[in-house]
């Protein structure tokens, strides 16, 4: 429950005086599509709690900003040079946003300056051997059917951001689009507050890309549920393995390093996981009510099994690690790997044979081309992006909350984490579609 | 924009005195889900006006129930005899949801009577010539990977409440989800009302099912969400014979009777419609801005087009029809074959050679198996129909607000239909992706 | 059962003098892949008849030429300009065919002067408004990803010949690859004579591409497999609105104007059709061995069928067309909306509910992309073509025979048609799947 | 070249005399499916050589007996018990052959006995704990559409023979229909040869499943499409992680112990492949003609490269295993993280930046559905393994040979292997396709 009351305001470069170039109507009723008034606000929090009386009262006061085309623009479009980047790893609809920010500027503000920055940051550092890419309508045709970006992308180069602001100084880049997750919305803030220091007028427009979906505010992120879409027969077949080999079990780890979203969706949208583990939610792999005696029971019972791990699931269970990847994230052990050996000592010790097939779709599902919800959502992202960008606004991530588009400050975005609620209703749809139970912890009282 | 203020309060059959015997945590912070309460709400409405003093208010202020498994249950299980229904066209997720119901009932609750009626209201009618159908987990294992619904479905029955009532009575049946649209939610409300005047025990839940999507209160309609999946392919075959012949004309007709939601957002999903034909938006087809003159425009400019009609669409073109199908619905005439003979003639009167593919995916679509998405969607759904009716509630519809399960009383959901919003954010991002013109009306003035 | 020998001996333009720029081998057992020699031939049948003795001996002795590179070349890779068209309806794999020319041309030996004629002979023309398309690796990189061809393609335009000739001599092209059906074919024989009239050097070599697999002496063509794996879904969707609605009849046509091949296939493929229909078997509509009175007995005794017809089965059932499309031949009435409104009259009339869904898949099947199958095929085709075209052979004809690729001349390759044998064992299989009866004719003495 | 006549005379149980149930005719052109008679027989060979006179002649004469139904049986249905198990790994199609076997021997011929042992040879030991599972068309409806084998399937057990004899004769099994790879039709040919001894009167007849499609004899295994099927979007995820990172290489592994069909028909199938290592093709890792010096260029050349290696190649860099799976199979080390580790170092010491993706993807192949290449493959194998039992045959494997459906000695089809021609045409294609090296050997004269 939060506590303290945020602060959603939108940063501005200045007052937008230009009139906008979208033919759109400021009237209602004329069956013309509205600009959208930086008046036009929804409420951040929907939940509600009982006063006095009885009745329920919003939890809430907090009201968030309704991105979308402004009537006034602060851009003059003929003076613009924008860059997109995409940071991190790879995630299905990223060209969709890509192709969306280009058509955006390109028709329907007549931006003629786009700029593709390859590999992440790592392509505005000083150094870099990768040229901006130009970009425009033709270019970006049809690169929504392919997985990946065309831009590259890699972790790093967030912390150089005086190298980054010198280069979008020299290069004459007024608007910055990332695109990116955890770190690198850190990184664009910083970004952000360099340009304010040197009292730039450089529009910073986040968009937020976090496979996990586990950037808080944010409604599921893109890319989320194409994941899903792959993991579903991923699973399916490790079902199908399980089933036809004796005492079978299938093992399949799925993304989410701190959110186990991934995971508990694909469980919920099928029939076939046993086991859902997901690092909210700790487990033990001895004892009476660890998973491997609830593994045992299971295959005694009805022969087969399927677990389905999130990579961040059980990291307690395994040596500490110390070492980093590229953004300066602990790597994690594999945590399918550590089960599948586990899982074969146990049962060899146990005198039961197993067969363990253990897959590993991340690669597959990350490459994915988006499907049509991610398509749909990646189209409107990039769209609304290039708006807020043209009216002038910075430091603003273009967020989903409750179905709308809206602008929140980055600060605000990443400064805490979206988890799986274990007393929610996704946690609880889970436990009774897999019907394992809610906890494999041993507890001193047992 | 709303003005009346609706009342959302859920009708019950009794208190709810039984303990549930769904193991669940009344305390928060113990790791364990918890039963959600008759006091957990949320606000209806998320949108804001302006006060006076410039801050943002929320418009409306009714709040709208949680759905989700209460502490205390009204029916013992022990004497519960659930049946399900499912009535009208068939729709991408059907058996997600029976799969569901009976998997809740039979698991959480301990229910052992539970029985499919075959082809809607129909199967109750007092000369059926089908007999209830005993389902329990075994019978649904699997059944979701196919398309449709295990008990087939039908119009119409929703007449005969009495009779209905009275093979309720018959059979002991106690608890009655039915699925399906307006017609169906409308004869459901006419069994409530029977039932209460009968001062009967039946708890009567509806699952809203449209595949058109235009329920409103209820957020996107289960089944929608695979319909665009399904469509975003065919429009891509239609592009793609378009594109390989001489001045080719892909033509694609889908679901949309009143509603074009699905139109919208395949037109949104993917790059290759020119041209988005929905119900909301009346055209011209002659006349300088009508289609044809536009189509006309676009095959000189590109050599190929595509256009993506509503079945509802365009119908006042057309000669009025006084058909009737059996849930009363006047029969629409096809757009799909009338535009394209239009679009022949015209064609030749202008001396242009022209290929018109004409493609009717709506069987293809309507059949499929659920996604992901409303895989999970479905399982919520079905798991929500069970936690209401076991707590007693009645005349509740189980809808999707703010992706928040919720109860809404069956008569206010089925008093107005939902609609593309032609001044909202999701038709303008069509018009910015299809680049069409706003209107293809030819008005007085021009 | 052949009786008349046929002679599959290839023309050449010339001695083929100059050394391959392949790098082969000309040695067995070095590891290294071997040039082809026109020496190497295969046997063109594998069946066998009992000789006196009692033993098998070969029913035909005709060999056929194999296809490959060849150590000597015709033609001086730089005095090359190789065009290709495609005419004709699309079909899976056209991309695919002409991506795998072009980069055979270019990297195995160094043509640089390639180019695509654009909408099939028509581009060809005198008047032809649609320029040479010049190609190159680039150009076609990834275009297999897309179904269709990237040149467009058409019917008509093969009766002109001394036009195209024409074309040929003035855009000093000297190999001419054409992909298409028997009509394309016949021109291509025209085109080779007239050639040879002019005593030009100009190869003209053959892609057999036919949807309907109704070219003999070619073993299964290209496309067809995509088509099957296209449809089979289509009948699976069929069936579930069949089961899914009251006496539901699923009824889908598929290509097959000739050759019932897709629909002997598909139904092989899969489980759900009941009643295949295919030109080679005409059937009865109405009396005790009708089609409507075994549809009928099915309805009663299971509920449900599914109808899968080939667009020319039936026709005689139709009263007679004589409109021709582009190509000269006869339209065909639509056979599944004739059988459609037969059936709902019938049932009408009997007093017996039925619901009947139509679906005509066509266009998406045509415009699939190619899959593996085909791809590999498609690849292989297009490879072979160039490699015949090299080495001076013209009239030849890629096909594939015993799973061999090889040359034929396109005359022979013309003079007769690939029907589905019924008394063969491929119909026989499909017969024992549906279960249908092997004939729905009334006769005389019944 | 095979030098050495083959015997592929196929031995019979005794005297087929009782009529066949199935209605077929024995004259032809009376347009009704015919039997087949023992006299038809195709060639084996369709090669030829040139003669002194410099005509092509057949270069074999063996010929092969052609499958399908006889006019007389040799059991009679009523005294039927047919028996079905798999044995080995996962294919595609398992399923589909069962349900054909199921439905031919029930409706065909009208035996009713029919059982699935469980677990291969494993569930004929006297100590099985798994029954016999009763087969019938409802058993086995629609179990096509899932993948692996309802009757599970397992190594080993083969080599208990008498065991596995006593068994049948206890159950009183007279057809013994078996599904499996070498090592499970070598077992098959041990039964045959105890039933022999014993003078039993049981069938014996085998259905050849290697998914590495390394029976000689036999043309394309069922499976192999569907693997190809699922193998191609794979190497595109890897195409696409590569592409995307900074010296991305997409490494992914395939079945293939021994031969190198699917990664050699994956390579063709699609364009992503650079480096496609089957097991008959030895390469080095370093030297100048290594893959890791062929790598480096490409890296630092095009920025990316894609690898597929079959889990059978390069197994000579290995050190040697002694391990042995159940099947007495040598285990093989991953080579997949063999070279994995080997490129991470190379390119480390080169001083290079790169990004390896591994991806495993062989249990999802495995394990899926069959497409409908193998499904219509599937059908027929079940069919004529039936016809092939009832009229008698044993020791007899039902094979594709040229397209035909024929009767093989089991014997003769295991003593041999079929490995990807290095000289052939296939491989050459693949070279084509590739672009890679034919050879990645350093000679010494280098």
């Amino acid at each position: 429950m939060t506590t303290k009351k945020l602060d959603f305001s939108i940063s501005v470069l200045g007052e937008a005086k230009i009139s906008s170039p979208i033919m759109m109507s400021t009237n209602q009723n004329d069956g013309q599509a509205d600009y959208v008034s930086d008046d036009d606000h929804i409420l951040f929090g929907i939940d509600t709690d009982i006063d006095e009386k009885g009745h329920p009262v919003p939890r809430h006061e907090e009201t968030v900003e309704v991105a979308g085309p402004r009537a006034k623009i602060y851009f003059n479009p003929a003076h613009v040079h924008a860059a997109i980047c995409t940071c991190g790893g790879i995630c299905p609809g990223l060209n969709n946003v890509i192709r969306a920010v280009v058509r955006c500027f390109w028709y329907r503000y007549g931006v003629r300056r786009i700029s593709g920055v390859q590999f992440g940051y790592q392509g505005l550092l000083e150094n870099s051997p990768w040229p901006l890419i130009p970009l425009d309508p033709d270019v970006v045709d049809d690169i929504q059917e392919k997985g990946g970006t065309i831009l590259g992308s890699a972790r790093g180069g967030g912390k150089q951001v005086e190298e980054i602001v010198d280069s979008l100084e020299k290069l004459n880049i007024n608007i910055l689009v990332t695109i990116g997750g955890d770190g690198t919305l850190r990184g664009a803030y910083d970004i952000y507050e360099e340009v304010k220091k040197r009292n730039l007028k450089i529009s910073i427009i986040g968009i937020p890309k976090t496979i996990d979906n586990d950037l808080s505010l944010i409604q599921s992120s893109f890319g989320v549920d194409t994941a899903v879409q792959m993991a579903v027969p991923v699973v399916r077949s490790a079902h199908v393995e399980a089933k036809n080999s004796i005492h079978g079990i299938g093992l399949v780890k799925v993304m989410g390093r701190e959110s186990g979203f991934i995971a508990a969706q694909t469980a919920l949208a099928q029939s076939d996981v046993n086991f859902c583990l997901i690092p909210e939610n700790p487990f033990d792999l001895d004892g009476h009510n660890g998973l491997l005696e609830h593994l045992r029971r299971r295959l005694l019972d009805r022969g087969h099994a399927v677990v389905l791990v999130s990579e961040g699931a059980g990291q307690e269970l395994l040596p500490p690690s110390s070492e980093l990847d590229a953004s300066g994230n602990v790597k994690f052990h594999d945590i399918g790997i550590f089960l599948k050996d586990r899982i074969n000592e146990f049962f060899k010790r146990e005198g039961i044979e197993t067969n363990v097939k253990y897959i590993d779709p991340s690669y597959i599902i990350r490459s994915a081309p988006a499907d049509s919800y991610d398509s749909i959502y990646c189209a409107r992202l990039g769209a609304h992006a290039v708006h807020a960008a043209m009216s002038g606004k910075t430091q603003a991530l273009i967020g989903l909350l409750h179905n709308r588009f809206v602008h929140l400050p980055i600060k605000v975005a990443v400064s805490s984490r979206n988890h799986v609620d274990l007393e929610g209703s996704l946690w609880r749809d889970v436990l009774e579609n897999t019907r394992q139970p809610f906890s494999m912890k041993n507890f001193k009282f047992d």
